[in-house]
Formats: C-alpha cells, structure tokens, sequence
C-alpha cells in the first residue's frame, strides 16, 4: 500500500491573492487478507480513493473533519486543482474550483488553522476513486457493469480504511449535505465510536417518496439511451442523452424555481429542435438543456447509476446494523448534532429534517436544528456561506 | 359534410342499473372556401372531431356545457362506451368508462336531466379526431411528422365549427380542468360572445416554470427514443419506452405523494431489471412502471408531443387576440367565474389560480373562488365529484 501523507496544508488565496492550488491524492487499498467486504455481496481488495485535505492535521490526529460530498461533487471541496490525471477528460473548468470554497480556508466556517478538511471521492465514483469506468486489475478492462453492487455502507466503510491509513482513530466531526448528509448519518450510527459532531445540511434518515420517483424516472433515462448497453459502453458512444435527460430530471429539484427563472433570464432560446421536431419557445428550456448538455462532459453514467442505485436502496438503520431508529440513534447519545434545514428546499424538503431531529430527540441526542431561509433551493448549501457559517463555527470550536 | 344529429340523450344507469351506453359521434368538416386557419400558418380544409353529448339540447340550444378533457383524456365524458372504430387497440378497458362519470347524468353536478353536456377530442388528438396518426387524405398514408402545427387557440376554434354545425350560438357554460381549463379560458376570452358562465378547474393563466421544465423532460423522453424517428413510427414500433417514461414524469404531479405511497401499497415489487441493469426496490417504482406501461397502450405518441408542445407555447393574451391580461379579462364582464383550487396539487398550484382571481377582479369580471381540501392532489377534480358539485351545480342552475 502506498503511504499516505499524514500532514498536509492549504493556505488561503486570501483577498487578491494568487489562486490557492491544491491536488488530489491517492490512497490505494490493497489487502488480499483483509479485503473491503459489499454489502451485497462479494468482496473489494484492491481499490483507491481520490482524496483532498486541507490544513494541518494536529499531532493527536484529533483535528480531522471528514466532509461528504454530495452526490456529483467530487474530492475536490476547497482551493483550485488544475487537474487529476486519468480522468478521460471529466476534471472540465466547471469542478476545477472546489466545491465549497466559501466555507473552508482560514477564518471561514470549517477553518484550515485550527482544522484538517478531509474529503474524498466516492467509491465507485468516477473522480479518482475506483468506479465502474476504472481498468479491473483482474481483466485489464473496464469494470463497466461488472464493478460490484454498492451501497452507502460500503462507500462509508472505504473512507474508513482511508482513516486508519492515516491515523485518525476519531473524527472532531462529520459534514455532509445531501446525500452527503447520509454519509454523514450512516458514519455517526455505524462507527458511533469514531466521531464527535455530526453536522447534517438538507438531507433526511430514508429516501422519500418523491426521490424514490424522479431518481427511477433518472435510472431509465439512462438505461433506455441505446448507446448504454447495459453499461458496456466504454468503447463506444456514451449514454449522453439519457444522462444529460437524468441530470435535467434532478437539477430542477436542486435549485428554487424563482431562482431557475433567474438564472434562465440571460439564456438565449434557440428554436433549433435540440432532438428532433419540438422547437424550444422559453429560456428555461435552453437553460436546462444546456445544465443537462455540460454535465454528461464531466460525469460517468455508470457512476450516476451506481450512486442513485444506493440511494434507492439506502436503509440506515438496516446499514449500520440497528434494528429500527430508536436502537439506531441511541448510539449518538456522546455525540452533538447540528442539523441545518433549508426552507426553499425542493429535494430534501424541510419536513425530512424534522423528521430526524424528532428521531434524535426521542433518543436524548443533543441536537440544535436551524432553518436557514434562502430564495435559492437547495443549492443554498453550496452558494450561500453566510447562511451557515456562524453556527458551524460554534459546534466546531467549543 | 355529415350532418351531426342535433338530439341525443344519455339515461343514468341508476344504483344496480344496466350500464349507460353511450357512442362517439363523429362532426367532418369539409370546406376549401372555409377551411381553418391555424395559428402558426397553413390550414385545415378537411378534420373530424371525435365528440359525445349526453342529456337532451332544448329547443333554442341554449343549454349546452362545452366540457374539455385534459391532456390524455378523450370525447368519452360519461357512461360506458365499449368501442370507437378505428383507433389501433388505444381504446382499452381503462378509457372505455367516461372519464367524469361521477359528474354527469340525472341529479349530478352537470344535470343531463336540464343541460346537454357537450365532450370533444382535441384536434390532433389520438380517439377520433384528426390528428398525427390519422391518414393524410392528401397523401394517403398517416400525417406522423408532416401533421401540421397546433396551438391551443386551433383546438378551440375547431370546436367552434361544430358548435356552429350543431346550431348552439352561445354556450350555457364551459367547464374545464388542468389543461382544459386553458381551453375553458381561451374560448371565453377569444370568443366572449359564446359564453355564459366559465369554470376553471385547477388551472392557470399561463404555463408555469415547472411546468415548462418538466414538459420538456417529457418531450426529450419521446424525441430520444430511437423509435420515435422524429414522429414517423407508424410503419414500425413506436418509441414506448420514451412515452412511458413521459408518462411517468407526468404522472406524479397528478396525484399527492401520500396518495402515491398510498396506491403503490398494493403493488408487488418484481426485483427484475425492468429496462437493463438496475433492480427495483419500492412499491413505488413498479407503480410507477406500470403506470408508463399502461399509458403508452392508450395513446399516440405524436399527439402526446403536440399537445406538450401547444402547452409550452400557450400564450392565453395572445391566442385571444389581446395585448395583455388586463384587455383580455375585460371582455368577461358579462360572463360569471367559478374558479377552483385544489389544496395539494402538485400540477397546477393554488397560486396559479390566484393570480387568475386577482386578474379578474381587477378586470372587475363576476367570480368565485373555492379550494376544496383533499389528499388526492390535482386528480382530485377527477374521483371526487361530492367536493365540486354543489358549487357546479349552483352557478348552472342560477
């Protein structure tokens, strides 16, 4: 096994300064005798994860924030990262720049002087870490359909692996939005041992009905495009209208329609039929078309599937291992909870958290739960800094 | 052209009466010195409206309610009509009972002991009436892509030919929901003069941005599928799986998310890759499959996209000839409002009707305004008669 660095830093771009640089390491497993076990089934010994950090971790190892990202994010949460190598083209200008600058770096709201930032790409993600789109070192092929069911378990106990690798027996917290905040409720009740402060942002305890739907309606837009071949298609023409239909399906649940009839605003409508007869008539069209259009560039359809499969199947009490969520949350009772509701939701909707903290309270978890109030969607965790950081900077501090 | 019979009556079938048979009437219009102009360019010298009538018209014809269906709905209001000729299979079981049978008949909320209910397929429609999959008496062979282009405005004027050739000038009332409350309220905008009393049923002024978003998902669905072959299919398979899919994206706004989990209770998950890869987990799902799968045996899928496409296009103002919302509403001072609000809809949202009051008021057009309260969603104006009828009936009888 490669040797990861235990320490490394990120400083600040700061006002008008030079863009901070940073880049992706990797760490990769490989342990015949003590391989990843599915949860599913079958078994994982060798695979890598993509991952980045930011600040220093102390000497106790004692400092570490483990983030989650959400579902198309990727490793790469802070800083400016040129490139990662392999990547087929998908590291474009849109994920160069991380994903939440604005809220790590120094005196930002995960604060790289007092803290190391851990984030790393999904297993089965196409970022870095071993995917579907990944060489099978048994084959010298694409894994492609063959790469092995997941489920968010299985994507949790990998980043657990990375943590021993590097010394972290107990996270200070874990943060995650999104199905981030899954992760981020899956670490909590499965390893309640090695984590202090949960801090969950828009996201609920199952997948609702709502997201059971449109997530289905995403799944057979990509299974119907012909050119998925059962996810077989790597030596060929990708999956791209299915994909790009899926991306168009989930990203209008992602931002609020007042602020998607802003965004459309500056869009120019072509009339040109963009499949076939349906001439375009409103920017919001050309503006979703164009959304689902610049992420089929950046994403690989097998991982979209793979991730929104686990999403489908995701049980957490049956994940990490509770009969129910009475026996599930009682395991935090060491643990502080932080629970950021965003009102203009339209993905995980507000009731969804209340739902949670209703759970945690009954099992006499310290939890604070705050509704951020934004006209942006749920896109807010992503955009809107300010709207969180005071209270992230009170739980992480004390 | 066939003369339409200007009588024709439709008996309740009563508590454990025989089934009330009712037939679809056929109207042909052919004229070269007066065909229809359609709104985006070329004419129609030739169509035929599919329609049904049930209860008697009185001497002056001046009880009829000019009934619209919505998008996937069809001629056949009420009773039970076993056939229509000539539709290729699409009038299965599901449509073959009316579509407002708990609406319409002796002592109902539209009483056909006192009113003739007037119901008729849209131009470009898929049970009877002339539309994409009709022959092309120009040609012989079926319109498919040459069909020409069809905006609301042309669906209400060909209704007003047969009104014409039925001899009723002006109607007692048009009733309508979802998009045949655009129909409702175009006809009495473009043609005032026609029109007594409006009934709008969970309904809007204009197409919504979410609206607009997933119609478009929906018509990516269809042009994406390689069978649809840019709407010249009807020589091969048609592009199902895209029309299920469509369906589906549709679906889910038409019914509360508990009534969904509510429905889909019963269903038995099937765990077998319904389209390639991905294993179903949720009642909802196959609900939802079963739902696309149904649909797409019922209906064109080019009528379905010209529909869609109309609807994207809607410009209410315009369509009736008028430079804003405020000339419009003005012509509808002598007519009377009843405009409805379901509470959970999810298709056509309660501030949409809200805006449509205020537009009337400041028109200062006579209305009232209801929201009923149910847990059905926007179907609620279809399965749940008792909530509608006593106001239906009251602004009728008056």
């Amino acid at each position: 096994m490669r040797k990861p660095s235990r320490e490394r830093t990120a400083s600040s771009s700061g006002a008008g300064g030079r863009r901070n640089r940073v880049r992706t390491e990797f760490f990769d497993h490989r342990s015949t005798r003590n391989p990843l076990e599915l949860r599913v089934g079958g078994t994982l010994d060798r695979f890598t994860l993509a991952y980045e950090a930011y600040g220093r971790m102390n000497a106790d190892r004692s400092n570490v924030i483990l983030l989650f990202h959400a579902m198309t994010g990727s490793q790469h949460a802070a800083g400016f990262n040129p490139d990662v190598p392999g990547l087929d083209g998908r590291w474009t200008d849109e994920v160069q720049e991380g994903w939440w600058n604005g809220f790590i770096g120094p005196g930002r709201a995960l604060d790289t002087r007092e803290f190391c930032v851990l984030c790393v790409n999904y297993l089965g993600g196409c970022y870095g870490s071993t995917g579907p789109a990944s060489v099978n070192p048994a084959t010298g092929r694409r894994w492609g359909p063959a790469f092995p069911v997941l489920r968010m378990s299985d994507i949790i106990d990998s980043q657990m692996r990375l943590l021993d690798a590097l010394g972290i027996r107990k996270l200070h917290a874990v943060v995650g939005a999104s199905i981030g905040g899954f992760l981020c409720l899956l670490t909590a009740t499965r390893h309640p041992q090695r984590v202090s402060r949960v801090i969950p942002i828009g996201t609920g305890v199952e997948t609702s009905i709502y997201q059971r739907i449109i997530n289905f309606e995403q799944i057979t837009a990509i299974e119907s495009d012909p050119h998925f071949r059962g996810g077989d298609y790597y030596d060929g023409p990708g999956p791209e209208r299915g994909l790009a239909l899926a991306r168009r399906i989930a990203h209008k649940t992602f931002v609020s329609l007042e602020a998607l009839r802003e965004r459309a605003r500056s869009e120019v409508v072509s009339h040109k039929p963009p499949h076939g007869w349906y001439e375009m008539n409103h920017p919001v069209e050309s503006y979703m078309l164009h959304q689902g259009d610049k992420f089929v560039r950046r994403f690989d359809a097998n991982t979209y599937l793979r991730i929104l499969d686990a999403w489908q199947w995701f049980d957490l009490p049956s994940e990490a291992g509770a009969a129910d969520f009475a026996g599930l949350f009682e395991r935090c009772r060491n643990q502080e909870f932080l629970v950021f509701s965003i009102d203009s939701d339209l993905s995980f909707y507000p009731p969804e958290q209340a739902r949670l903290v209703q759970l945690l309270k009954r099992a006499h978890v310290p939890v604070m739960w705050i509704t951020v109030h934004s006209d942006k969607g749920h896109d807010s965790f992503l955009i809107e800094p300010k709207l969180f950081a005071p209270h992230l900077h009170q739980i992480l501090s004390h």
